[in-house]
């Protein structure tokens, strides 16, 4: 049961909205331990009923649980109505434990609540907003169109939170603040300056930002390294697929640019294709469509939703695709026809990480001045954690750089976060790192805390 | 004086036409000899008049030279009539001397016409044209919204020939036949079918073939290797700009895309963009525009025309770029502003270039089953040829491949098609090769004599 100082010390609640999901976690303000945490999904999904399941932590080491979930029985029940439905839940199975004679309101025990928020520009500190003081969300408003997966789920939820949990500040924790290091050569694109002024400068921003400081900080922990001297290839690869070169602590390059389409495919993203194609794809492409709430072109609908692992497999869970890998298949082969659809979408795949590897080993350990020396090639998210094979064909295709793969550490199912998996002898360290979003935000919202 | 051999043998005229400039070379069909060169430039070009420059070839050695130019009076001169004028001069300067008295018109010699094509869709051989049989012409028109600053000018030169050069076939030599051999994983882009059918698939093509195969002859005879046997990574930088990787004598990978757009910037195009950058930056994107005779949407004419070289530096002349660099200039620096505007256009140039050599060096190398063994990285084209400070930098970069420069030879004014930079003991052989698109496309055309 939690501590009395605990209590004293307030709690901070992270909140991480995806498309069609919200994940939350509850922190103790005092030590950053996680009492409580859970995730809606099927949110405003056509035809699903949203699913609310959770964890209650008992003890300080997460290992006593309770696990819980609620369906709804509301297929249309809309994305704030969610999110409040997980603020009812959490005062009702956890808050009143913790709230002493003097709280009116158990929920007024949260006073932080860090917000996982896709797009923040050129901001370069989290936000803080709280009741009277709500101008930045002027700002999560103009960058929806930038984000339109993410950002517009943001504005919602940190709107209802002004509403229902008014004791505590807002903190936007922007995943673009950890590539606020990328070199200006790195994050200009080479066009003249736009005619009408833009809401904020047309350049590379990058995403993903959370899970690479979280990876970053646990695997300098790993290493007993400062994070200032650690230099990493990190490939956070999920349904949105990144990639980030980390030199001496800090983002020097990553894939996804003004938008986080750029890059590498993810479950229904494009990434990188000729600019001028979605004008042959789709002639109507400036047509302005609702998506999720935002306001976009069709043209942004139809490169994130229209393409990637879906469009070329039929599905966008990479763990399906892996399953269904014909016997002997060799992902190297340059025959694999489209249609063996499975085999295609993992070659494609393989064949495009393979690429930014390349230039991000090319571009860390080739510098004339800066520290070159490799800490790892990390991989992290659904595919990078659990793709035990495309890890292996990773690493086969670095052997000639040195890389030697651990296969029985990389076959292992273990719950540590940073899993080594290359030898001891490899010149190439490999690690798997289970990043946590949620746990980052609460951390770089905790200096607020007031 | 030309041999009776060679006018029994007849002559092949190549053609190739770029947005502002029509280049042209006359070779004996025999021997492939060229005897007479030139080119037309400011064609087209607001407030210029167009200059026409040749060179008339006395002797096998191509050591007699007889240089000329002629400028036009009208700077309105539309870009057929100056084409006509160059079949014009040809028939007066040169021609007229092989004619024998069996031809009524010396312009009659002329048996095939190879025309340099920027964009041939997914056909796989040069197509074939005469009076009477034109219908190619169709797929021409199709494609000119894919290569708007090219295929459109090649369709002009095409109709004048039929008319003007009617002894001859005309054979059209595409830039993309050379990436046939791309893998389709490679060559796939990620999203689903068009809803409205294309004039061509939707998929990577890749230009600059006819340099890359001239490349590949070139250096693979200086090696004494067989082309099939020859692993190059090959840079062509000019005002276009593209790089290729060679396995085996084929072309795997290149940076060009549907349309010549993608991949590094170039003189006035942005190259890689996140795709739905434009959106933001032209509003009116799909407005339909006439650009030198092509109905393109204003998106292509942007990315097009106001990005790349010109937009970062207000000059697309890489020359001048260079010269106006500061002293002790260090263009691996993270720190350069784009205020600096020739220092950080270098250093962003410089930044692409590397990161596809990573990529490249990376496929090439770390195959498990193909051949890995690099013959060379190749410099070629405009910027290629005559940017020594850009190759040394690069080399400097690939010091960690065990690549060293031979800084004399990377110094030298020389006249050969190939001059190796690289030092005995360098692990990365380096080459400069100029590269000749006019003698590879009559070389293509070759075989199509009658």
């Amino acid at each position: 049961m939690p501590e009395p100082a605990d209590i004293e010390n307030k709690l901070i609640l992270a909140v991480n909205c995806g498309s069609s999901s919200i994940k939350f976690k509850l922190y103790t303000a005092s030590s950053l331990r996680s009492i409580f945490s859970g995730s809606a999904s099927n949110v405003e999904q056509k035809g699903l009923k949203p699913v609310i399941k959770y964890t209650v932590l008992h003890n300080e080491h997460g290992h006593e649980e309770e696990e819980k979930h609620q369906e709804e029985e509301d297929e249309h029940m809309p994305y704030e109505l969610v999110f409040e439905r997980i603020i009812t839940l959490l005062e009702e199975s956890q808050l009143k434990h913790f709230a002493g004679e003097d709280h009116e309101r158990p929920r007024d025990l949260i006073r932080l609540v860090a917000h996982r928020v896709v797009h923040g520009g050129t901001q370069s500190e989290p936000m803080v907003l709280w009741p009277g003081h709500e101008e930045g969300i002027d700002l999560l408003d103009k960058l929806a169109e930038f984000a339109p997966l993410h950002n517009h789920r943001s504005i919602i939820v940190v709107k209802s939170c002004l509403e229902h949990l008014s004791a505590a500040h807002q903190v936007l924790c922007y995943d673009t603040l950890f590539h606020h290091t990328i070199p200006a050569k790195v994050y200009t694109y080479p066009i003249a300056p736009p005619k009408e002024p833009s809401p904020v400068p047309l350049r590379r921003y990058g995403f993903h930002g959370l899970s690479y400081s979280a990876i970053l900080r646990s695997v300098s922990n790993y290493l007993g390294k400062k994070e200032e001297d650690t230099n990493l290839v990190v490939a956070h690869l999920g349904s949105g697929a990144s990639m980030c070169l980390i030199r001496s602590g800090k983002s020097e390059d990553t894939t996804m640019g003004l938008s986080p389409l750029e890059g590498l495919p993810g479950g229904t993203r494009t990434g990188c294709v000729d600019p001028v194609l979605i004008f042959h794809h789709t002639p109507s492409s400036v047509e302005i469509v609702s998506y999720k709430g935002t306001d976009i072109t069709k043209a942004e609908l139809v490169l994130n939703t229209d393409g990637g692992l879906q469009a070329l497999a039929g599905t966008s869970d990479f763990g399906q695709i892996i399953s269904h890998l014909p016997q002997g298949f060799d992902p190297f082969s340059l025959d694999i026809s489209p249609d063996d659809k499975y085999a295609f979408t993992y070659a494609l795949f393989l064949d495009r990480v393979c690429n930014f590897l390349g230039s991000y080993l090319n571009k860390l350990k080739g510098h004339p001045t800066l520290p070159t020396h490799l800490d790892g090639i990390v991989f992290s998210g659904g595919i990078g954690e659990h793709a035990t094979r495309l890890r292996a064909d990773i690493a086969k295709y670095l052997h000639w750089l040195g890389a030697e793969l651990d296969s029985q550490a990389n076959g292992l199912d273990s719950d540590d976060v940073v899993i080594k998996i290359s030898t001891e002898s490899s010149k190439i360290p490999m690690f798997i790192c289970k990043t946590d979003e949620e746990q980052q935000c609460a951390r770089m919202a905790h200096p607020y805390l007031f």
